[in-house]
């Protein structure tokens, strides 16, 4: 594909308003994450999967379209189709799922990692193209499922090194069990909407929306009473048998949660989960666990990992009932949490670990001969391309982060010797041989 | 975003023309690929990067826009800008290029892999969206960076486990300097555009198009001199030799190459290359090597990898002058490609090295302990999330192609012992410790 490039008018460097570079400062921490999250999916069983970022408009938004049209990307292709740029990875999925569901062996286990697209209004820490990591199990309605998301949400966590954070877990069956004990049922799904925003406008507010919703002061009072969480350091059961009793006595969800938290504590993992029934989140198609994420030293983030169980995922496809439960993370938040939180994850971003500096150009093959050496050993070697003095070469390895320096003069090519130094600490390691080079490196690295 | 799930007419699963869904039989290996290119891109010290997908459709077209502009996809977004998806990922770097240029510190070693789209009529083997690994050196021109990209060109094949393969490289710099001993300087674009086409049109329409664009038929014959290879065989140096006098003697490109093949020969991979004058790369920009990448048992597939060097890669958005060599290999072409290689790259496809059947219901927390033991051991564990015969888990295991088995019954599970089935040869290794389990699968997957 050619491009005019006769013009001589400059035109502007720029990106659309809510779009991004990633510098490798940003895209070498992302990518280790995304490389570690993927590898931990894999260990789990889930396998990767992908979709197209540009779909049929009515494919993703149903026949109806409404409310969301406005923020997403969405146009006419040169053959006069209605497409748009998918605006998240879970309705592609479902689409995927009704599409390949004789292709594919179930319970499906997938993991998805990539770009989404959303019109809206960019704001601090909010983009028009962002990054979402979903993974679901679908196929199976069960305590073991739903368990298994949770477990590898909990351990996906620890393996980026993010330790101090909480899962706050409700049901969304048995919340609808309470309203129907309560007898407002009917009302269920604008309550849930006005629940959802406890968190945002306060207890004030939602019970005054609550009265005019279920039109008595007393159920307002009574799901407040549900969704309230007076003690923080209530254990899961004691709040679970404060539930269920709300909830007119035990039924088939106060049985699945108290099931799932039993797999929780024998995994000695429970200490992370909260049962926190202000959590409905606010999509229709949840009908079990719902849960949202939050990290204990950055709770204004707002949660970096939300999902749930659903019973009918890809309804608008296909009469098959495929149930299922999932997460995702907002990769980007979680990235701009971990900068926040000065993670050793975000600051180790070095283009190599060993620069092999140019001392003698006559030496040019020899040098390569070295970095291969390295490479082999798993040591990331970059070479100085430059015929340049040795100020501009360290300053080129300090700009890269480059942890170590290699030297090589005739003199000791002649005796197979290398100067090492340590560029950090300034220490110098004078004619060693290549193999203690690489052993120096190895220890001091890993 | 909700979307209108009220709605129960079916909408039909379908992706657009041209794009396609990523199944995990072929998103894994494409996954692996590319996880041992990044990871061999880093041992080299390049770094990653990335770019919005969606940018100004001026910033990727320039200003004069022409011909390209019916394979891009692009459009009005809602603020009104004229947006388009980016059709490769050399423009978009161009533009990083000159908009962070003060960020960063050249020389520049950068990879990206993702995808790009173009509207092009689909064809076998052909996508609207497809995936392109871009590698690229800039802010240097010289022999030693030409080198540098060729062999990690070279060890990025061997890595990926394609060992059949021919580079074939041209200097285009060469080919100007012979163009102007010739004295057809200024017909330069049109004929090595003409010379592009050898290898699709052959030589007898490749010279009548020569005679009519230099007017005699003498200089077609001595350009078709120039690029004609007539025995395959040639090394090259005789070929370069023989360019050197048709193009009236030495000069700096023919030393250009001759330092780099030094390098080639001196690294060993000198076997790799091909001298081939009739390559040009149809795109201005190129200045100096250019080279396309054949697999011996797919000539048919056309170049997987192609690139050159250029002296002015960001002109259209700075002054600076930016010189640079780059490549980018094309990776659902090389994937198509080993799948018709039959690589075991591709068949490799297994969602975990073990499944852990349920066997009694009432052991799912030691199944989860079990798995966590094996998973802590690098083995992808998968637990059988059901609770159906044998029958149906065997399937499963089948369907997924999982390797290794493992049950236990409440009297193992009292003695510490698990039964181990290879699910392939149907070998059982029974009342084994876990450790033991470990060390089977270890020895034998890897």
């Amino acid at each position: 594909m050619r491009v005019e490039r006769e013009k001589r008018t400059i035109i502007e460097p720029k990106v659309l308003k809510g779009f991004r570079d990633f510098l490798p400062s940003m895209e070498i921490p992302k990518k280790a994450i995304v490389s570690k999250l993927e590898e931990h999916f894999s260990l789990y069983g889930f396998v990767p999967i992908d979709t197209p970022v540009l779909e049929y408009t009515e494919v993703l938004l149903g026949k109806g379209g409404g409310e969301t049209d406005k923020q997403i990307f969405h146009f006419l292709d040169n053959g006069n189709r209605d497409v748009a740029l998918r605006f998240d990875l879970t309705v592609p999925f479902a689409r995927f799922l009704a599409q390949h569901q004789n292709e594919l062996a179930f319970p499906f286990k997938r993991f998805h990692i990539d770009k989404v697209w959303r019109g809206e209004n960019p704001q601090k820490g909010r983009f028009r193209e962002f990054t979402q990591c979903d993974f679901d199990i679908v196929g199976v309605d069960s305590a073991e499922a739903d368990y298994e998301i949770l477990a590898m949400m909990e351990s996906s966590f620890e393996v980026i090194g993010v330790t101090d954070f909480t899962f706050c877990i409700a049901h969304r069956g048995l919340f609808n069990a309470f309203l129907d004990h309560l007898g407002v049922a009917d009302q269920s799904v604008q309550i849930l909407r006005i629940v959802d925003k406890l968190k945002k406008i306060g207890t004030e507010e939602v019970l005054s929306l609550l009265v005019a919703c279920t039109g008595t002061q007393e159920k307002a009072n009574e799901i407040l009473k549900y969704i309230a969480v007076e003690d923080e350091g209530e254990s899961f059961l004691t709040t679970l048998e404060r539930l269920t009793v709300l909830s007119g006595g035990e039924n088939e969800h106060t049985t699945r949660m108290q099931t799932i938290y039993g797999y929780l504590r024998d995994a000695g993992i429970d200490g992370h989960f909260r049962l926190d029934p202000s959590i409905t989140r606010g999509l229709d198609y949840y009908t079990g666990i719902v849960y949202e994420t939050f990290l204990t030293e950055l709770p204004h983030f707002g949660s970096v990992c939300s999902g749930g169980r659903y019973n009918d995922l890809a309804s608008l496809y296909t009469k098959e009932q495929l149930p299922g439960v999932g997460s995702s993370i907002g990769l980007d938040r979680l990235l701009s949490a971990l900068e926040e939180l000065d993670s050793p994850l975000i600051k180790k971003a070095s283009s190599a670990d060993l620069i092999i500096f140019c001392v003698d150009e006559t030496l040019r093959s020899y040098y390569d001969t070295l970095a291969r050496t390295f490479r082999s050993a798993g040591i990331r070697t970059d070479v100085y391309l430059l015929n340049k003095k040795m100020g501009a070469q360290f300053k080129y390895a300090e700009a890269n982060h480059i942890p170590y320096g290699l030297s090589c003069a005739p003199d000791e090519q002649n005796s197979g010797k290398v100067t090492l130094k340590n560029l950090q600490n300034r220490e110098v390691h004078q004619m060693i041989s290549i193999e203690e080079g690489i052993s120096i490196i190895k220890k001091e690295l890993l």
